[in-house]
């Protein structure tokens, strides 16, 4: 049975908030060791990441140019399937239909004051985009971090990928070349992450550091962010479901566990207002578990951190999505549109019920890098925005000088900065060329 | 003399390198005594922020309240001149102004796949903005945090400033009031910080954390990145000057200095290609720095961090500009606009000579919290997308789930994501009410 909550009780309040602070993923200090593996990169450059990534991923890397002989993209995108290609083909080429929407406007306009103000958006120039092997070594997110750059037009996109004995997946390699990956580095930890964040003699410093990883890399992304941009720090990975009766108990449960298999500490969450719909889909969880090769991952998830919560009516059910801010939520209710204007907090929102979360991760062609762990309450999924930055434009000619610089004078003295208010009296005092 | 490069000389991309790399601001280890305050306040709360403030900011609060009788916000305020006042309200009906233009707009879309796309930007709940104490207490810095978040939509904005001794500018007490602050407490450091993102018996937790601060409170909010957005980690202040013979070395001189006088951390960096108009402007800046009262740390920020850049013509000294990516960029030039489509890295640009960087740190309406210390290159200024967040939406009814959900089924398989395949081929397999 998972853990049930009742919205209109008095309780759920208080215990609603405490399961949302239960703390999932590793509460490991990696700290120390995340500072040591930095320290190391910047002293000793490539020697370092060499012996990190032969000690934890077995694997060699010549220092000088943090290349192994058999790590190749190109022979290793010649594996990848045709009918995969085709899949990643079509993948990319939503992908980027969507973020090539998202390109901001320059901006500029004259005020009453005749001031000339605005702003500018331009790309970075290089980023590193980091992609986790093992068990989350997904195509996908190669596409999702390197798609949006290139549509914004970063000049140098660094992937790296550990590749433990050798071992990267034909897919990720396909998709990296396919989005356009022209500099790869076979290596992961905290040591890939110091490598682009400070460089070695080989690999020049990127501007900033996408994608997720695990503890350690998530770690190493926040000592260097100043250094280096960063996104949002990932966590598990979560889907909230809101249902009605109009919703398919065995499309609810298969979206609630397409969350769950990812990883013991993912979290899947079902709202409902009729309780019989809560039960028909816990029952549904319970039958699709048994026949799931990642069942025993997915059970751990949707045992320790899912919940089936009771509210009394839909405008509830919004308002208790907003306090969860889940990454994923879903909308399997009659009326969607209805209830859309009452999520404020939430990833990504899918509308109805042939909008499975799964589209989304791959091919509806919005990003499936979305704030985890409540983040969606401050910030948003990667896009293109993450690869441009806003730069302001001002112009005062003498007459917007003239009508502006008074309060900038009297401003300047009240915070004792004598040499902002000189440059700006220097200008009114006496006539110059300008 | 300030150090001086000539960019046509083959020492000078090394020797540029090295001067960028140059570490300014403290290089004190913090990182643990704010990991220890933090892990106080999570621990002991209000107790523990009490303690904290009465020994480092001499000042007793209410460990319930978080509040003192000797810092009242109104009473403060009450004590602000007329004229000051006058001041504040111009900067702020200005800085309303520029940022209620930048509000981005919703956006939805139907493909050719029939496949309904878009994303919808809401507003943060709840903000925290950090203001400092003592020499960089501001009022113009609580306008540039607060204004954003208000336009923005944000419904609680909750201000935190240290008041050493119960002292507390009344300028700063009037900005926030103006600005709309409703929620106040005295209190700063990493202390604040944590009470902000986790919260007290009597403070709940904030959504984002914004505002410049010492290390302490940059260290503490890289800490509680995560738990809570924040705006870049600020570091000391820093102005680049691109002049020509059309600028009046007094002029430029003064705008140097202007940030100069800031912290002896602060970097001023002027750039020529007609290095007589440099030896003009060092020879106006010796002369103003024996006049200005905040001379001292002028003088130390000029000799320790300054240089004069020759350059061998403009399109050098634009590509040399974004190797430094200045929080403040002047072109005091003859034609800006023809050098401004060069600029691809800089927080804010000043166009033309009777803009000095000082107007648009109070009055031009752009917000005055910028990127330093390269940051330019991968951030933005503060801006109304601080205080917002965009979510995705998307919605694929039976046609354009038809049309797209083979792809996703084959990279589900290939990524050997069972319950994602089935997400998707339970919505294949039979009719259903959906």
């Amino acid at each position: 049975m998972v853990r049930r909550f009742y919205a209109s009780t008095d309780a759920f309040n208080g215990e609603f908030a405490q399961f949302l602070e239960q703390e999932r993923g590793t509460g490991a200090d990696v700290a120390k060791i995340v500072a040591d593996i930095i320290a190391d990169v910047r002293k000793r450059g490539g020697e370092a990441v060499a012996e990190y990534t032969a000690k934890f991923d077995g694997l060699q890397l010549d220092p000088s140019t943090l290349k192994s002989d058999n790590v190749d993209l190109h022979a290793l995108a010649a594996e990848c399937p045709q009918d995969l290609r085709d899949a990643i083909d079509f993948a990319h080429d939503r992908i980027a239909a969507y973020h090539s929407a998202q390109r901001p406007n320059d901006h500029k306009f004259t005020d009453d004051a005749g001031v000339e103000l605005g702003w500018r958006w331009t790309a970075l120039e290089s980023v590193g985009v980091y992609v986790p092997g093992g068990r989350a070594s997904y195509p996908s997110s190669v596409l999702m971090n390197v798609v949006p750059a290139k549509i914004a037009g970063v000049d140098r996109i660094v992937m790296v990928a550990p590749a433990p004995k050798g071992e990267l997946s034909p897919a990720v390699a396909y998709a990296a070349l396919k989005a356009g990956v022209e500099e790869f580095y076979p290596m992961g930890g905290a040591q890939a992450v110091a490598a682009l964040a400070y460089g070695t003699s080989n690999l020049a410093p990127v501007d900033k550091i996408v994608g997720p990883g695990n503890a350690f890399v998530a770690e190493a992304k926040r000592q260097v962010f100043g250094r280096v941009g960063i996104d949002t720090i990932a966590g598990p990975s979560e889907i909230l479901v809101i249902a009605d009766h109009t919703a398919n108990p065995d499309w609810v449960a298969a979206d609630l566990l397409s969350q769950a298999e990812h990883d013991p500490s993912s979290q899947s969450i079902l709202i409902v207002v009729d309780e019989a719909v809560g039960d028909s889909v816990e029952k549904a969880v319970e039958n699709q578990l048994n026949s799931l090769a990642t069942g025993e991952r997915a059970r751990e998830s949707w045992t320790n951190n899912g919940a089936i919560v009771v509210a009394p009516d839909l405008d509830a059910a919004a308002s208790i999505a907003n306090r969860i801010a889940a990454e994923h939520l879903e909308l399997c209710i009659e009326d969607p549109d209805a209830l859309l204007p009452l999520v404020r907090h939430a990833g990504a929102v899918f509308l109805g019920h042939h909008t499975p979360e799964a589209l989304g991760d791959y091919v509806t062609g919005s990003n499936h890098v979305l704030p985890t762990s409540r983040a969606a309450r401050f910030s948003s999924g990667l896009g293109l925005y993450d690869f441009l930055k806003r730069m302001s434009v001002q112009r005062a000619g003498p007459q917007g000088f003239a009508a502006i610089a008074p309060a900038a004078l009297r401003l300047a003295e009240a915070e004792r900065l004598p040499a902002h208010a000189r440059s700006i009296s220097i200008r009114t005092n006496r006539d110059a060329d300008g």
